[in-house]
């Protein structure tokens, strides 16, 4: 990603928001941040410093990089596109959006090189009014309205959490084989095809007519299981054993001569 | 919302980060929380207490209903689904899904009355390969790769968030419009038909035939804004004003007759 949100925190009162800022940023692979009059006057003393540093966890470089502004005025002049996080009911006619539906929008804005940035007022109160009014987008995000405690930090997180969704290729599901590779059918058949002449053997299905409907019902069980063909391999191991008992469980050359 | 996941927190180390845990579900409407073993043992010290609470910010309830579990297996027993958070990348083989993809599969089990739970292992370490194999499904936040220090507290707003997501029926694009209505296409052609009058009068389109061309688009930079009702009678006082001057731009007999 070339071209990614500007995270432009107003008038933030802790250094470890900002710390914690930076982490979540850093979780969601953003690298720019802006801070517009922080109450803590920049460059920081060095208690503050740390507190900072300490809550960062390690996204030291973000805010190394960070840039100070005065006013907000100058901290989105250069963007093309400026969105403001709000959860304020208020009288002002505003367009509001969920994340969700915002972020492709800042997706498209991006990779047609537009400059865009997310403004994020001080912790209790919020951006006010004249701030939200210069952003073309407001976004709100649907959290449960009887706890709106959201943690400053947090609220860049779940931004820059649908951001980086957007752009992300990770399959929505996806099977890790460690060193293994999913079971053929065949594979699944043979092992199943064993399983049932053991029980057979073991006279397991005692009556002729309720057969076929357990052995399907094993079967269906067995493929929820969604096997890899390793662990085929050690159920065959797991019924050996349990048919040949205790003094045979060990491997013997008559066990091998069955494979 | 009567039937929800349960969180589950396994091990955690820092009496915060148990806090900040109850604050990032009472953002998603949790209610239910569960510890395994935590590492400083309960009932807290005065001390652990009140930091704890206080990184709640007023989640308290949930903490004091938090159950106590010395294990895994007990903390998990009622539970008919288990999905176990991870970012752990090893040789299990394991189905892993995005919250996203595992949300939906959430919300129909606790829509069937299954009662499901979530799995987050200690902070720094996660959950070990043993707890990760007791659960039904693996959840894989795609997050940044490059910084995997995802707190605790973050991991479980992730997860509550989308959650809440999948349960919220708020309109992803709503306006919200304070005392006025939107705008109806008359009011919008009528303001735009005066400001066309007095930009004749004004001599403002020089050439006859750049009229049409520049017509359209000061009426498609209009419609953009999306005005409301309120919004467009402001406007017209914005033209009228303009068009008076300074000398009459207070409303007077002959302007309010003109309306």
């Amino acid at each position: 990603m070339t071209n990614q949100p500007i995270i432009i925190l107003v008038h933030p009162q802790l250094v470890e928001n900002i710390g914690m800022t930076a982490r979540a940023m850093a979780n969601c692979a953003l690298t720019e941040l802006r801070i517009v009059a922080p109450r803590d006057p920049w460059p920081l003393g060095e208690v503050h410093l740390q507190r900072m540093m300490a809550a960062s966890s390690g996204a030291d470089s973000i805010l190394e990089k960070a840039k100070l502004y005065d006013t907000v005025e100058e901290a989105i002049a250069d963007l093309n596109h400026v969105y403001a996080t709000t959860s304020r009911t208020n009288d002002m006619t505003n367009r509001i959006m969920t994340p969700r539906a915002a972020i492709p929008d800042m997706v498209e804005r991006t990779r047609n090189d537009e400059k865009v940035g997310v403004l994020f007022g001080p912790e209790r109160m919020g951006l006010i009014n004249d701030y939200v009014a210069m952003a073309g987008t407001k976004i709100t995000i649907p959290l449960n309205p009887d706890f709106m405690s959201l943690n400053l930090a947090q609220c860049v997180l779940l931004i820059g959490y649908e951001w980086y969704q957007a752009n992300d290729s990770t399959p929505a599901n996806q099977i890790r084989l460690g060193k293994s590779r999913p079971a053929t059918r065949d594979e699944y058949q043979n092992f199943f095809n064993r399983l049932q002449m053991y029980l057979d053997e073991a006279g397991f299905f005692t009556a002729d007519d309720q057969r076929p409907v357990m052995s399907r019902n094993l079967q269906a069980s067995l493929q929820r299981a969604e096997m890899t063909e390793q662990e085929i391999r050690s159920w065959h191991g797991v019924i050996k054993a349990l048919v040949l008992g205790p003094r045979r469980s060990t491997p013997s050359k008559l066990v091998e001569d069955e494979k």
